[in-house]
């Protein structure tokens, strides 16, 4: 039996630690706003002071808001209260460089190690059935990758940091297959065909996914409702531009598509809404009111 | 039942042909080429007189190479041989405009026309499994659509001219998803993942496709055997370029893919290619040598 201590319980992180109590692990819950710990479900256990919240655990999951958050956590744990931690996984989306550094500074309390963000929202994580990209060593992934089971399905992808990596790449496509789709729903409106009905037509086919099917819904009703939002599909894309750069490649579409997103946010009422709304740059673009 | 002439028995046109007389169709096949009617499978009749083979049709698909083909054959056909034809389906891709004018042309003769693109390929043309994007009148879709059943599933779509839309749409999406995946599976190899784990890891998630399984897997073994060529995918994005130009749209992904297309080209040896071969592109963009 793991002794857990899960830190950040926002849209992702709470039912994430509810299906590992549920699955029968002990779960001690933090979070940098103490007053979420106040109506937790029965099966968590909460403690608003770091130190102590962690005091006894073995495995450490942080879910926290992006790596800087971590950063700062991680700085405020002492030796004593990580005595106990025999393994830390970072299932939040940071920077690969980021995952890499906390693993470094956590080595030198013997403490092991896997970065392993996730994909699928909020729906996925209620029904534990997340994407889960972990980066790691074999032996590690191994003996550590049941906790994995209760959340989703866990798929090793390389060495700590490549988790990560496999994070953006996945945010890679789907921006860039928003703006595909885009180019296609106003092709098709312009020209006068029913664009439900083309969608259904193209369902199982070459042209099909899941962001034709939802995200090309959402622009045919110009319907902006997040989903995922314009202001985490750029902080992923700029994320992907950092990661780029460190890696000396010149990549011309996420170079593009993140300039369009970010003349999208220019309007900072756009940031909230839905990343699909690529379509309304495509529509200003093109001079159409609608 | 229906007489159907099938004009056109390439790597598509052959099998589809052959579905419509297995599943009962009297089918005489025509072929600008004579000489593959030579060879045809027992069940499909074969008359290589342009005229004399649609004489007494009640119904002609079209399956030639593009809407300059379709254009020559419908000239050359006298009002008598036309006499008997109820209804004429376009099943090659045209351009648009390319069927509003045979439609128009074929009025003449009182004759009824639904342009009816497919998806899919040769695997989906044999196992009786394409999408069939049709353009037309609700009515004349109605009487006509159980052709159709023998060949895939077929959605109406739109006024004539609109299934040749959808299914610039579907290239559209499709070329510039190649470049999605080209991009993602570049910054994963750069960064150390192990690109078919992550394939696995973002399988049933947002990120995921036809395109990423299947194509993503060819950019990762460097095997661009086809599939859909290089060839064909450019013909279609020119097309996408004409309407696009046409309807007084820009479409940036789709301007920027078709030069990097273009730019494949230039090495006549890519164009047999498959149309993933664009990971090419983007590797000599950034003075990758493998």
């Amino acid at each position: 039996m793991n002794f857990i201590t899960f830190l950040g319980i926002g849209k992702m992180g709470l039912p994430m630690a509810n299906n590992l109590a549920n699955a029968g692990y002990k779960v001690t819950c933090w979070n940098r706003t103490p007053a979420k710990l106040k109506n937790l479900p029965p099966v968590l256990a909460g403690n608003s002071d770091l130190n102590t919240a962690i005091s006894g655990a073995d495995i450490v999951i942080s879910m926290l808001s992006d790596g800087s958050a971590t950063k700062e956590v991680i700085s405020k744990l002492s030796d004593t209260s990580l005595s106990s931690v025999k393994t830390w996984i970072e299932m939040a989306s940071v920077l690969p460089q980021e995952a890499i550094d906390q693993a470094s500074y956590l080595k030198k309390n013997s403490i092991e190690y896997l970065d392993s963000p996730v994909s699928g929202g909020t729906v996925a994580a209620k029904n534990g059935n997340l994407a889960i990209m972990v980066g790691g060593e074999l032996n590690i992934f191994h003996k550590t990758k049941e906790i994995f089971y209760p959340l989703g399905r866990p798929v090793l992808v390389g060495p700590i940091g490549t988790g990560q990596l496999a994070k953006l790449a996945n945010q890679a496509i789907v921006g860039i297959t928003i703006g595909a789709v885009a180019e296609a729903v106003l092709l098709l409106e312009r020209g006068g065909a029913d664009v439900d009905a083309v969608r259904d037509a193209l369902s199982g086919g070459f042209a099909d996914s899941t962001i034709l099917q939802q995200h090309g819904a959402r622009m045919s009703k110009r319907n902006f409702e997040p989903g995922g939002s314009v202001k985490t599909q750029l902080k992923d894309l700029k994320n992907i531009q950092k990661v780029a750069k460190m890696l000396d490649l010149d990549l011309p579409m996420l170079n593009d598509v993140t300039k369009r997103y970010l003349t999208l946010a220019d309007n900072s009422q756009n940031l909230e809404k839905d990343h699909s709304a690529l379509f309304i740059e495509l529509l200003k673009r093109n001079k159409i009111k609608d």
